[in-house]
């Protein structure tokens, strides 16, 4: 079946798009795990229309029944990638799923690892994507920064690339579906806290807490949740920073692909989340109308 | 005493925005009558948070609650004029305010009334603004077309220009405050039907249902509450069309000078208004920090 609208992301931006593309009779599938940063949000008082202040998490878990009642279908289902054929394949640990749009409102990008050095590599070394520099890394002894499904998916790309894989956690413990396991079975997994990346104007070691240190070659980050920005740097979404750019109508650069909410790097805000879905569901009917 | 913020709007943005600007200390006043779209929607469906439909009139009595207990002041009087001095002097009904930014939250567009023939006299005999236009009708007789304070305040500055002034009111009963008994009686009054506007090129002529018609030489169109139109004429805001052109930080081509929601011409939905008035409140408040 193909989807008119996959939405990723459950927080504010994503459910207002998902309610207003049901109520545009479009069908339509959520998609991501609950990870708002509202659910660190003790109490709301500033978005209109509650005279009282709102739990963050009750805010969010209200909204999801708002869009099931209106005849949304939401999955608990991590997505890894996307992939744009006629329409869009997205990828997530446990299947794949077609639309024919798709609303990215995934939040604000993952706070950076504090990992020493971590920026002084960037792209000499350590890199946001597989998809884009895995083949730089033939046969070379890489690493996955991470510890969850996103993790393991990166990691599964890269063994097209190499064998010798090691994931390493920083002492952030191992989450991840059965599917994962045959991948988990081809690589190494070191659990240590990470001091810091090191040596030269190229990434050459990784330097733990406990003084030892692991040569490496390349080092992919791919710690939490995809973010946009992992997303945008597969499938060549155009970025400003760590911040999707969209247009009056939320469109991204890639047509039927849309962004809403704090991916786009506007004003972190409920009230401004909610209008950006909502416009880009009415743009992704006018796009599915004219297709 | 000169306030930080006045919104001009009780519906979505204005409260919205009153909300933020409250938030963010800022000494914010909230004036207008409650006259939003939103009266007329027995349920909102789409708007995030709710697990069930909600009223309009509930969800923007609920706002008010909301911009209250923040500490915005809310009062219930008509705005008839903005003028732009050092900062802006809001006319109301029955006094006048000063601040440093105003948020223009004042819905979308009055629906035109529909006279026969009034969109073919505009700029030939039918004018929205007296401020604009008074002065070509110097001792002609002319008319104001309402009912309302926003009609008296109109003709009142008519009587700068000419004693020639009859309130048409196209059956509309008049609804008017103590303060507009004194220019009453300077105006004759026409309470008759009106079916259509006529002769020539230029107006000449009202003629009424009755079958009975009275000679005009200019007709000032002021049926209804003032709106962002009314306002954008008489100060030179940049329109396109009906609605205020306003840029990604919702400023007008005046400087300290704002709007908000559907009369910026934007989807006509709550969650977009809301996002607007938060957006407007953020960068009215940098404004003022700058100055």
């Amino acid at each position: 079946m193909v989807y008119d609208v996959i939405v990723i992301g459950k927080g504010p931006a994503g459910i207002s798009g998902a309610i207003y593309s049901t109520r545009a009779n479009l069908k339509t599938l959520v998609l991501g795990k609950l990870d708002s940063m509202l659910l660190k949000a003790d109490k709301i008082e500033n978005y209109y229309g509650f005279e009282n202040p709102i739990g963050g998490r009750e805010l969010l878990e209200t909204g999801l029944k708002q869009a099931e009642r209106l005849g949304a279908e939401i999955v608990e289902e991590e997505v890894v990638n996307i992939e744009k054929t006629e329409n869009f394949n997205i990828i997530t640990v446990d299947g794949q799923y077609e639309a024919k749009t798709v609303l990215l409102a995934t939040g604000a990008p993952v706070v950076r690892v504090p990992i020493k050095n971590l920026d002084k590599y960037e792209g000499a070394g350590v890199s946001y994507c597989t998809t884009c520099d895995g083949f730089f890394y033939r046969n070379k002894k890489v690493g996955v920064l991470g510890y969850n499904d996103f993790a393991i998916h990166e990691a599964a790309d890269l063994l097209n690339f190499t064998q010798d894989i090691t994931l390493f956690t920083n002492e952030m413990e191992l989450n991840v579906s059965d599917n994962a396991k045959p991948v988990i079975e081809k690589l190494k997994v070191n659990n240590k806290k990470i001091k810091e990346l090191g040596k030269g104007d190229i990434l050459e070691e990784i330097v733990f807490d406990d003084g030892t240190a692991e040569d490496i070659e390349g080092l992919f980050i791919a710690f939490g949740s995809a973010s946009s920005t992992s997303f945008a740097l597969k499938m060549g979404i155009v970025t400003d920073g760590k911040s999707i750019i969209v247009n009056e109508k939320m469109e991204t650069n890639i047509p039927g692909l849309y962004a809403a909410g704090d991916c786009t790097g506007v004003f972190k805000q409920v009230a401004v989340a909610v209008g950006q879905g909502a416009i880009a569901a009415r743009e992704m009917a006018a796009y599915i109308r004219k297709k």
